[in-house]
């Protein structure tokens, strides 16, 4: 593994385990009211894409963190989806 | 400009675009509680590893999404000191 391959696991785990504490909290509290569906579905196809441009220029690190964020978007969407029921 | 960099500034404007409604309700209600400040500074140190990343693959959406990230983030920093205070 080259020196960027680090720098971009070290992003990867930075930006994904900042993005727990929000899944964590949601399943806690069930309280989704900050979430706004149309806001999550752009966010996931947003990073599908990143996944499609880290799959294409083969960068490790980008496919992984991606892979990540998107199963823990659907984990939210999820959330908002059952917990929006009355 | 080649089909991949399309990809990437598609993911780069649902991604940026997905994060900024966040800054504007943090604006407008000034309630910073649901913000944590390590995680915000765990992230935005990601961001910047990024950052460093797309710079060294020469990644033009890369660098553009996550410089408009990187100031997003940091105006939430700012209005986590600033409204934390009693």
């Amino acid at each position: 593994m080259n020196y960027i391959e680090i720098v971009g696991f070290t992003a990867a785990i930075l930006t994904t385990a900042a993005f727990l504490p929000q899944v964590y909290k949601t399943w806690k509290t069930r309280d989704v009211s900050a979430l706004s569906l149309p806001m999550l579905i752009m966010f996931i196809t947003g990073i599908t894409l990143w996944l499609v441009y880290g799959l294409y220029i083969h960068s490790p690190s980008m496919v992984v963190a991606n892979a990540i964020t998107i199963g823990s978007s659907i984990v939210l969407i999820y959330f908002k989806i059952k917990y929006s029921k009355k």
